[in-house]
């Protein structure tokens, strides 16, 4: 059985519990959350979130490209959203690949070159604020005196802000 | 107090219990998911899902662009994942709205059009069958013998494939 075999039969047992039904598209907290897409970081356990609270929006390093923009922007203008969390973690896979270093290995593998650039870095700090500015900076985020910056311990399990 | 603030006291009693740390980078179930961001549409809950087990990759319709292409590479090549999970959903928001329309919303709060495509869609299974098709003619995304698309219904809980 596949591992998503597996997981339609959990759906099931999910789809017979009626509770989390028929709720409102517009998220209850009306936050919106930037995370890596890490396997470790499950934000709901993280930060107490229970179903239709938040937008989760999440990516290789819970960095900000065009593809956050354009979901912050439909989170914001069309579904009321008001505030912004960001979390990067330690230990994340970003901090232990340049983009030289992954293009060639893609090139390897296929030939090709990605016109995309890997997003990686070597500081967390410093990619937390530089997403954090990126939101600032776009013209089409119309809320942004609420975005506000993370780094999830995977050790201790806490979050501290990056101020 | 801000929601932020809110869910920082959360996370203070997650870090108390010890149970989930120091889990290995690499996803347990070898899975990477990409779905909607939408606050109806838990991936842990609805598919049983444990911190550790899968990346977890969202944006607004769960769709497939550029980002998701570079965070997938990143899960397969870096970290072992072998399947991929599309999650859309019933009532979502993309389909309430056209490309042209969010454009010239955007352009009557800035003065700017964007230079992203809005990705909103009037098919539901239209849009599952184009994100699976764009991992697939990808050259970055080496495993695509198991990439698979679900429609969650909001309503029932249930996932089912979009064939």
């Amino acid at each position: 059985m596949s591992v998503i075999d597996e997981l339609l039969t959990n759906n099931a047992a999910f789809a017979a519990n009626p509770e989390t039904r028929d709720l409102p598209s517009a998220p209850a907290k009306r936050l919106a959350i930037v995370a890596c897409m890490d396997a470790r970081l499950d934000p709901y356990e993280v930060l107490g979130l229970t179903i239709g609270d938040a937008h989760v929006i999440r990516n290789a390093g819970g960095v900000i490209t065009d593809d956050e923009i354009r979901s912050l922007a439909i989170s914001q203008h069309l579904l009321g959203t008001e505030e912004i969390m960001l979390i990067h973690h330690t230990d994340c896979g970003m901090l232990k690949v340049s983009n030289d270093e992954f293009h060639q290995l893609l090139e390897n593998h296929s030939g090709e070159r990605p016109g995309w650039h890997t997003m990686s870095f070597s500081d967390i700090e410093w990619s937390v604020r530089d997403s954090i500015e990126r939101i600032k900076a776009s013209p089409f985020i119309p809320r942004t005196d609420a975005v506000r910056g993370f780094i999830f311990d995977v050790h201790t399990g806490r979050l501290a802000e990056v101020n």
